[in-house]
């Protein structure tokens, strides 16, 4: 029997930020991580002198096979300042950047460094369609890929064995579409800041501007089965249940329990870090949970001495809208079987008892994968502080907050629970 | 002024394997950590079951790019049992297992794990040289390669700079090939373990035997000054001043301080670890010295307690034979201008009082990149233990060694200090 898990002394999270996610053609990844990384210092309400920075935690998925250039650490020590100290690249596929948060935290937690930079970088859009495809496929096993198992072939498969089991429909992907949009209208960061009702307006207009036949959706559940406006990608999943391809960077600053508010009034804390390992399809017996997750979870939930139900908001890895479902089961929001459930609902809304993916999520916030792990602390970050602005959740006494980010076909999951005092 | 650098509570290293280090057409990724993880399971002396392995930490490099298969943390973890316990891969170039070896070690003093598996693996050789130059110069910043900056135009470019700047020359080079082939004849698990006069032997042989012209030479050095022995890759860097391509794994146990006497007898003691990363090569102000390198070494003999006297033995970084000589001035070794003379004296061979690279370094046991940080440990391992076999060093009370390892163009460099006690 192992013993319980622990830090060996706390953790503070005292500055946050990240660039715009979005494809930018002419902004490379240093002009990315700059964006984050100033944005990150402006939050550090009592400033932070790079100089003052020990080591830098750096994920990154595919830079070194999309723009052929590896060894990321020196060039983003050097981009802020921070040459000669140490950099490491972490990779953990689209976990990439919660990877590097983790050894952020065990650095700092060791008592080696008393302030770690960690962040994350992805520039994917200057591929084609079909190279990310090819490019992303690395995370899993070639010869599941070779066989159809592309990312949104794994989730098709997944979603259609969790319908198999529990009685779910399109219908209640659409809530999560519907859910991801609404939130991230209100995320002037997001790659997609507009709502399906967003959408169908803008599309109504044009096809009236041009004299084509005007569509007469009546909501956006019947825009979400109009197979013109939201095709089959694999089914089930649809256009409208699959995240984008995203550049984007982000970044926190950890520093020493003791020191955190030498840093700002309102630090949070990591109290519970959890990391998990899958194996490939092939080898799951049963499609409609992530091992790793639950193991992720077990492990952040002890080191915190909390429960589920203590986490009162959560960004979760939504790649494909059928992911936001399971992981809400496999982090214990929700029994198996009843996410989809919650979700329709309205518990994961904004106004709900347990709002999810309040940023947008992957699905419309983007996803820029090695940027997406430090990217949901980055919200975390903002409910917890209040500084949310329109999409802030109304909670009363709002506290904890967590983080679940995927590699993968789920190879690597992580779970980060995060709480102001 | 910051604190010293301490770590949260000891770290033991109780276990060491290797594969052998070579080209090998018939070996993929798994097969090689197999080798190297049998190994070192047999190096536990009262056994180490796999179930009580907490996490893994995997360096490599290029196995995206060369063999499009990312995401290696969690095939590692399922082909040795530890799924769904967690796997991290950390990339920073040719330094990338030793990156490994610093999480392990501080996610180990951090209280949070107790028993942590740290390795690396690269497949190189299933690509020919001019892809496998192109993915190893990613490690680099790519304006510099494009202008003539591979690896070996980088070291051409450092040699003539120490040359200028301490009157060395060219002989002094091949002093350090010599005493890399004459260990590595004496490690079987070494890519090149033949002697200098092992080649020349058997190229004299063949010309014999198919009535060629029999070469003359009289000594290694005039072998090694004949250009068609011995052509020029990069001036002065010729053929048998650079390290090979390579395939292999090796890997090391790591284990809280207070377990340590419960895997063996003889447990060594990870005391010094540092860790610093260096700019590209145009803003280098000196190229006779590395910057990360000094960092590092600074940061490691901090953590000790020890100065750079105390280390007794050590494998670093020779990529190219200039590399040896620089950085054991960059360790304190030697002074400044002072490297090339101590290797003329044979104070760093395997009778000397500072052996360097008894193991035949990466010029001679092969550089398979993200497998040779954990690599260098195997070899100290053994000689701290008195099991290096024919090349032990007759050092009496032999009990300090370390391991400096390098990525890219000096981008990041670390070194470790153990200790047997």
């Amino acid at each position: 029997m192992r013993r319980p898990r622990k830090l060996g002394r706390e953790v503070a999270l005292v500055g946050a930020g990240m660039s715009r996610f979005g494809m930018f053609k002419d902004k490379d990844s240093k002009h990315l991580f700059a964006e984050a990384f100033n944005e990150m210092r402006s939050t550090v309400d009592k400033g932070i002198d790079p100089q003052d920075i020990d080591a830098l935690y750096l994920g990154n998925f595919t830079n070194d096979f999309f723009i052929h250039q590896g060894h990321w650490g020196p060039i983003i020590s050097d981009l802020v300042g921070l040459t000669p100290k140490p950099a490491t690249r972490t990779e953990g596929a689209c976990a990439s950047s919660a990877l590097a948060l983790r050894e952020g935290v065990l650095a700092v937690a060791s008592g080696f460094y008393d302030v770690v930079l960690v962040g994350g970088l992805e520039e994917m859009s200057k591929r084609n369609t079909e190279e990310v495809t090819e490019g992303l496929a690395m995370a899993a096993i070639p010869y599941e890929v070779k066989a159809g198992f592309t990312f949104p072939g794994v989730f098709g498969a997944t979603a259609t064995a969790y319908f198999s089991r529990y009685g779910a429909n399109r219908e209640h992907l659409m809530n999560v579409t519907i859910k991801s949009h609404n939130n991230a209208r209100l995320n002037p960061k997001a790659q997609f800041n507009v709502s399906i009702r967003d959408i169908m307006d803008q599309k109504i207009e044009r096809a009236t501007r041009k004299g084509e036949p005007v569509p007469e959706w009546t909501d956006e559940k019947e825009f979400l089965r109009d197979p013109k406006a939201n095709p089959a990608v694999a089914w089930p999943m649809h256009l409208y249940d699959c995240c984008p391809i995203s550049d984007g960077a982000s970044c926190v600053l950890l520093v020493a329990g003791e020191l955190a508010r030498s840093f700002t009034d309102a630090p949070l804390y990591v109290v519970g870090i959890g990391q998990g390992s899958g194996r490939g399809l092939h080898a799951k017996e049963d499609l409609t949970y992530f091992e790793a997750t639950r193991y992720a979870a077990q492990e952040a939930y002890e080191v915190a001495g909390l429960r589920p139900e203590d986490v009162q908001i959560a960004e979760v890895h939504d790649c494909f809208s059928i992911a936001e479902i399971l992981h809400i089961e496999d982090l214990g929001f929700f029994k198996p079987g009843e996410g989809y459930k919650a979700i329709e609902e309205g518990l994961t809304g904004l106004h709900g008892s347990k709002p999810i993916n309040t940023s947008g999520g992957l699905k419309c916030k983007g996803h820029p994968v090695g940027a997406t792990g430090t990217g949901q602390l980055v919200e975390i970050w903002k409910q917890l502080r209040g500084e949310a602005g329109e999409r802030q959740v109304p909670i009363r006494d709002l506290r904890v907050g967590a983080a679940h980010n995927l590699g993968g076909t789920g190879g690597t999951c992580t779970f980060t629970i995060l709480e102001r005092r």
